[in-house]
Order: C-alpha cells, then sequence, then structure tokens
C-alpha cells in the first residue's frame, strides 16, 4: 500500500475540489445563514450548535443541494436556504445519535453531550431541526417542504431500525442496506433532489438528482463502515475500532457472520453482542475481517453504489458540474485507501 | 375545601363537555389519523408511540385547532391532519422531555425511556417530529406552516431556557413566564391559530385565536404549576411534589424566593438547588408556600391570563363554539381546586 496511499490521497483532494470550488461563493452565504440562524437569545443554544458546526464537517450535504441546483441552472435565492435546512437536519441527527449512543467524542472533539449533558443535546437538535423547517418553509415551494420532510421521518426511522439491529449479529445484508439506505442516503437523495425542484426541472432530472445522492450516500456510509476498521489496510490507526467498542453491526461485520467459521461467530457474538472486549480483541477482529475479505468487499459494493451514482447523471450533458459531481463520487470512495 | 371541591370538579367537568361534544365528529377522525401515522414496518416506533398516545392524554391542543377551525366556518379536511399534527408535536415533547428531565413516570405510566430506554425515546421522538411535519405540508397551506414550525423552534427554545434556569431559584418572575410562553403556550397558540389561518379568514381573527390560545397555555401552566403542590389547598396528595423533587423552579418558588424570609430561602436553595431532600421536607415546603401565598396567587395569576383568553374571543358573535371555548378556560382553572 505503500506507494499507491499518497497517489490515491492526491486524487481524494483533487475529487471534492472542483465541486467545492464551483459552488464556493454560494457556499459563503450558506455559512453566513447557518451561523445566523444558530442564534438565540438562549445563550446555550448558539454555544451547543457552534461546537459542533464549527467542527470542520465537510459540508457535503448542503454542497450536493448548491451543486444540482446549479446543475439545473436554478436561478434564485431559494438553494442558500434549503442547504442550510439540510445542513441543520444533519447537525440536529448528530447531536441525537450522541445521547443514543452515548457517544464521548464526535469529530476528534468532545461531544456536545459530554460538554453540556443529554438534555442540552436532545433540545438543542429539536431546536435546529425546528429552524430547518423555519427556512424551508420561507422558501416556499411545498415539493422541497415534502421532500424533506419524508427525509426527516424516514431518517428517524432508520435509525429507530438500527436501534432495533443493535448488537444482533444475525443482521442480515439485505436489512443492513435498508437501513443505511434510511438513516444515511436519505439525507443525501433529498439534498440532491431538492436541486432540481426548487429549479422547476422535469421530473426525470428530480429523480436522477435523487438516484445519484441516494446511490452516493449508501457509498460514502459503507467506506465509513470499512475505514472503521481501519480501511482496505484493515490496520489500526487513529479513530479505528469505534464501531467495534460500541457493538454496531456494519456490513464488514454482515459479511464476515455470513462467510466466517463458527470461531469467527462465536468471537463476534462474544465481542459485539455481549460487549466482553478484552486487551488485543480488536487486533483479532481485524485479523478475522482480513481473512474473510470483509472489508474489500464491503468496499467493491462501495464502489458499485458509486458507478450507480455516476450512471444516474446520464440524463445531464458533459460539463463542469457534472464532472464535479463525478469526480465527487470517487473522492468518497478514495477515502477508503 | 370539603363542599367546595365536589361542586367545582361538576363545574370542572361541564366546562370541556360542551368543546368535546363539538368537535367530536373530527375528533374521531383525528384519532384514526394519529393511529394510521404512527404506524411503521419498524414495530419499536408503534409501540412507543402508542404508549404515550394511548396514555389518555386530554388531546387538548388537537381539540383547540378543531375548534378554531370550526369556529372560522371552515369547510375542508385540513384540519383533522394539523390536529394530529399539534397532537403528534405534543407527543414528541413529552417523549424528549423525558429524556430531559429523567422521568421514570408519565401519566401514571411507566415512562417510555424507563421502559424502551432514552434512545428509543429520542429516535421515535424524531420520527413523531418528521410525520407530523409530512402531515402539515400535505395540507398545503405555507403560512400553516409558518406557524407550526415557527413554534417547532420557539418551544424547544423555551426548553433550553427551563434548563438553564434549572435549580436557579434566583429566576425572576418574567423570565419564568416567557419560558412557559415559549415551552407551553406557543403550541396552544399555533394549534389556535392556525383553525382562522386554513379557512383563509383575516388576519385580526387569527391573531384572536392566537391570542386566546397563548393566554390559554400559560394559564394551563400555571394551574400546573399549583398543583404539584397540591392546588389551592396546598394539602398532600397523589402526584404532588413532582417538580419538588425534581429541582424545578415553577411560579409558586418564584413568588416563594420574592416574598418570603431568608430561612424560606435557604430551605429553597438547600432542597431546589442543591437537591438535598430529606423526610418531611415536602411538607415542610408546603406550609412554607401556603404561608407566602405563593399557591392562591399563582392561580390568581393563571385566572387573570384564563380572561385574557376570554376577551380575545371578543372579535366574534356569540354561539355555541365560542360559548364553548370560553368555558374550556374555566375548565383549565377551576382544576386548581
Amino acid at each position: 500500500m505503500g506507494l499507491v496511499q499518497p497517489l490515491e490521497e492526491k486524487k481524494a483532494q483533487a475529487g471534492i475540489e472542483a465541486l467545492v470550488s464551483l459552488v464556493s461563493a454560494d457556499m459563503g452565504r450558506v455559512n453566513e445563514m447557518i451561523l445566523s440562524r444558530t442564534g438565540s437569545d438562549v445563550t446555550m443554544i448558539p454555544e451547543v450548535a457552534n461546537h459542533l458546526i464549527s467542527s470542520g464537517g465537510k459540508r457535503l450535504r448542503p454542497i450536493l443541494t448548491l451543486a444540482t441546483a446549479i446543475l439545473s441552472g436554478y436561478r434564485g435565492e431559494g438553494h442558500v436556504k434549503l442547504a442550510a435546512s439540510v445542513e441543520f437536519m444533519h447537525t440536529a441527527t448528530l447531536l441525537h445519535d450522541d445521547v443514543v449512543d452515548e457517544s464521548e467524542m464526535r469529530r476528534g472533539k468532545i461531544s456536545a453531550r459530554m460538554k453540556w449533558g443529554n438534555e442540552a443535546s436532545v433540545l438543542v437538535g429539536d431546536f435546529l431541526l425546528g429552524q430547518a423547517f423555519r427556512m424551508m418553509v420561507e422558501v416556499g415551494s411545498l415539493r422541497a417542504l415534502q421532500i424533506l420532510s419524508d427525509a426527516a421521518a424516514i431518517i428517524a426511522e432508520g435509525e429507530v431500525m438500527q436501534l432495533a439491529a443493535a448488537k444482533n449479529i444475525e443482521t442480515r445484508e439485505d436489512d443492513y442496506l435498508r437501513i443505511i439506505a434510511a438513516k444515511t442516503a436519505e439525507l443525501f437523495g433529498a439534498a440532491c433532489e431538492v436541486g432540481p425542484v426548487i429549479a422547476g426541472r422535469p421530473e426525470a432530472e428530480a429523480a436522477a438528482c435523487r438516484d445519484y445522492g441516494m446511490a452516493l450516500g449508501i457509498a460514502f456510509q459503507l467506506v465509513d463502515d470499512a475505514l472503521d476498521y481501519g480501511g482496505a489496510a484493515a490496520t489500526l490507526g487513529k479513530n479505528v475500532g469505534d464501531d467495534f467498542r460500541e457493538g454496531k453491526i456494519t456490513l464488514p461485520i454482515v459479511l464476515t457472520v455470513q462467510r466466517g467459521t463458527d470461531a469467527d461467530r462465536a468471537f463476534l457474538r462474544r465481542t459485539l453482542e455481549r460487549g466482553e472486549i478484552a486487551e488485543g480483541d480488536l487486533e483479532e477482529a481485524l485479523a478475522i475481517l482480513r481473512r474473510n475479505r470483509a472489508l474489500e468487499d464491503t468496499i467493491a459494493r462501495a464502489r458499485d453504489y458509486g458507478a450507480r451514482a455516476v450512471s444516474a447523471l446520464d440524463v445531464y450533458p458533459d460539463g463542469p458540474m457534472k464532472r464535479a459531481l463525478v469526480d465527487a463520487v470517487e473522492f468518497c470512495i478514495a477515502r477508503a485507501y
């Protein structure tokens, strides 16, 4: 891997830069909107919200809303508020996820719930969700409101599905894919779909952007799942093993349970289901995943979804924004290496 | 009180019955809508949602939406979905409140978070909020969407304000009134305002219904605050003392801090701020509240807000629905006795 990795990293960076540059003017306004809409006389609200918002997420979801609006030739102001809404929905989900997962860290910082308590994470998440809907309503597109409110319900449904599947190593691959379609990909799909929708473009283009976003979202989540076990190399590094320690069932585990020996399954049952994790168990888990080719096949599936995302854009003629959206797919997948 | 109480109770019941009867046909459809929209393939969702929804709340908020729509001569179907949305927003708030307050009981039943965990309470609350927005969008009134999404953000803001004021006995009366205006009255106000709005009635009527709901909501909360210390009689009974044990600052406490002796304040600081509660302290608290006339004056303020609610309806001519709405105010206040 020694030679390949730097190359892939360079490619990954180039992959997202075109997209970031094409939306940068609008993105500045999204960032202003985000700042102004986290404002409140209740000082705890901007404190908690900005703790997370300023912690350097990639803002991929609002970027996608801006990009698909520009791809659709949209001329107006609505995409800025919709993009900010999408980011608020995402941030609210992260705040609530931390409470659900009892996370101590988020994006390399102490989690909001550890600093301000579960209460603040729940309530500031609710506030951001309310603010998200306010902004959407201001844009005034009932169709965009429908897409995003559908997404809000489906995301929560996906999170509950994940909760019900938690620590159950019998979870099947199609069940797992349905969970991540709902909890992760749905917001990517909605973020992309509202672009053509507010531009008044035909249904086929809205469907194409939605398909792009959904497939990209699934690819993105699968790469995250692989990265949590060290990516393609399956080696220890920073942030490796969080899912393992939390007993999260992700695709690498699902594939290993399908393919592994009885001893492999017994190991995963002890560590993930019963939470009995001893010194050296993470290394042992990595060895088992490697032996079952679980990470490379998770990434292979991410590639398949990436290819679907790219072909969803076939309805569009060649152009800089289309190319940037294609490159963004490659960027998401190259993270795995 | 021996003679007065049964009389007051009878009056209280009569007070709400006219309203319930006038909306009963529509309310049947709201209940069907609530049941169908808590449905999900994810079985945990209807389980958790129905645990709370079927636990016999009064459904006062959706009743108000139906009542103000009928008062406004509305002919359509939208009020049913808006009423169900309002109830879902309320239920979501209760689920999240339980996590925030670490409540073990809710409406005389074990709380959802004790039965299914904090995670389920947070996520099913999020799901209901998403479903609420879906139904609102289906109704298609941007103005109603604006009112209810404003409410969602303001309610969460009020909850955070309350969190920031928690266990601080220096909270002032006007600060406390702002908290309950946001966390409780706002949803009453929005529930009432959307009735005339979807009926296309003039702004003055929408404002009148909103004022009615806001004032009624504050009165309702103040009576709840008084009831938590046994109501006008300040005597022990079932559910008395929950706020005291949780260290909640409510108007009876605020008034006592203003008026009481240094010893009274020292007592409240020990019990509410530091949470050092010993055997007999609740009885002592009731004695201190009685001595400072804190409960009767809390109820007197509730009466003032009740009178405001009634006079907000001055724009409407006399009629059965107006009379039922006036009686509902009396019902809310009579609970205090």
